[in-house]
């Protein structure tokens, strides 16, 4: 169970959550839960009613139609692997039926013998988008939370397409919050497993910036209010055991752990 | 338009359309309309109610949260295009925002100069199922329709992932029907531009056959009601120009019929 202490350095945002067996939407501002009267994404707004933080249980902050990631996003981690800057983003999906929330367990499937983690900064859409530019894009997006790209290794060097080594049930955690008033371009991504920082980098090094990504999916695809961006992983990815533990940190949004089963 | 000869060869299946302002669900037997209460998708049944079959506008037969495609899977394409028959299905998505139905246009995008159809027979998940095996398969699946992999060819070279090429709004045409009495592995698979045959192949030419696809995607994700598989396209791709008209035609299906522009 997620508690209050993971949402520390998020001043204001929007969390899904189960409490008293039902399911909803909350503002989190100055320690408090105030409860949405429907959905932030669909027209819903915060009501009077509030119910206390360290009780509920926190859900990942969306359910996307899709989750639309990003390939080699970050300058060091490029030169790192020896690859040029790459002229345009290069995307991929994972299923929504890979998302999970906060505390989750995230299961290795036996058919991999490498599974790694992924620290990214995950883009929540706000209001439905196509063809926008980089100028435009802010106006659509609602805030910012931590994602996990989980990926079999071995399945993604295999297989060429990255859709079933990414694509596990499970992979793609999410949450604790959905961070409103964040400047996505200077903010610190980190993995630590088991309390050990193996990722840590600033997302000021990203070859294209958050607003960039938005307006380049856009020109495919609509987006709709729920769907996420994962805006790729920089350097340091590791491997993940049965036992381990995993934190995406993100500064000023929070810490998503998920165990490794 | 599609009328209700799009539906020859079709003996029983599920429509989705809109009448008189309002979108429904419909099974066709006999020439007959008779509409769910409900959805088919979530315990939905045939009430009493009818509509003329001719009068309705036919929608993708249902909304898919994911529609997972599988690459190579005709033999005899796999010679052409001298590759050697895979191990193992390779799998990649299509976002949902890229289905339309019967009639819709398809939208070339400046960015791409060739633009390619792909005939392929659609399988449709009637119940959610994960970890299923090929025999179990037949219990899960709903029914088949028309799909229509359209592929931006240039973007697909230059990606290496294939989300871009085949992930635009409007590459998704799915349709007219969801037929329900239908043998998958011995059907023939029509593309028709402009009335001249292009690809047509029967699916017992498959690498994969339907059951194992689901199986293997099942191995993977979970696999929801509505979701749809593209199960591969055979040999004949050809490009697509404006003014043009693209028909899958699956025998026992129907005929779905496209616009380009």
């Amino acid at each position: 169970m997620s508690k209050n202490k993971d949402l520390l350095g998020c001043k204001r945002g929007i969390v899904r959550f189960s409490y008293q067996g039902k399911v909803r939407y909350g503002l989190v501002s100055g320690g408090r839960l105030r409860l949405y009267q429907g959905s932030p994404f669909s027209g819903g707004v915060p009501g009077k009613e509030s119910a206390p933080l360290n009780e509920v249980r926190l859900l990942a902050p969306c359910r996307p139609s899709k989750v639309v990631a990003v390939g080699l996003n970050y300058k060091a981690h490029a030169k790192e692997v020896n690859k040029a800057l790459p002229a345009e983003p290069m995307i991929f999906m994972k299923p929504s039926t890979s998302v999970i929330g906060p505390g989750e367990k995230i299961v290795r499937p036996a058919i991999s013998e490498r599974v790694d983690h992924e620290s990214e900064l995950g883009v929540v859409i706000g209001r439905s988008c196509r063809l926008v530019s980089p100028e435009q894009a802010p106006e659509y997006i609602l805030g910012y939370t931590c994602l996990n790209d989980v990926t079999a290794r071995d399945l993604q060097a295999r297989d060429g397409q990255y859709t079933r080594a990414k694509g596990f049930d499970t992979f793609c955690p999410l949450g604790p919050v959905i961070a409103l008033d964040l400047d996505p371009r200077r903010v610190q991504v980190k993995a630590v497993v088991n309390g050990e920082t193996r990722q840590d980098t600033n997302t000021s090094d990203m070859i294209f910036d958050v607003y960039q990504l938005v307006s380049f999916i856009s020109q495919v695809m609509t987006l709709n209010p729920g769907d996420v961006i994962a805006t790729g992983t920089p350097s340091g990815i590791t491997p993940l055991q049965a036992g381990d533990v995993v934190a995406i940190e993100i500064q000023g949004v929070g810490v998503l752990s998920n165990p490794v089963v």
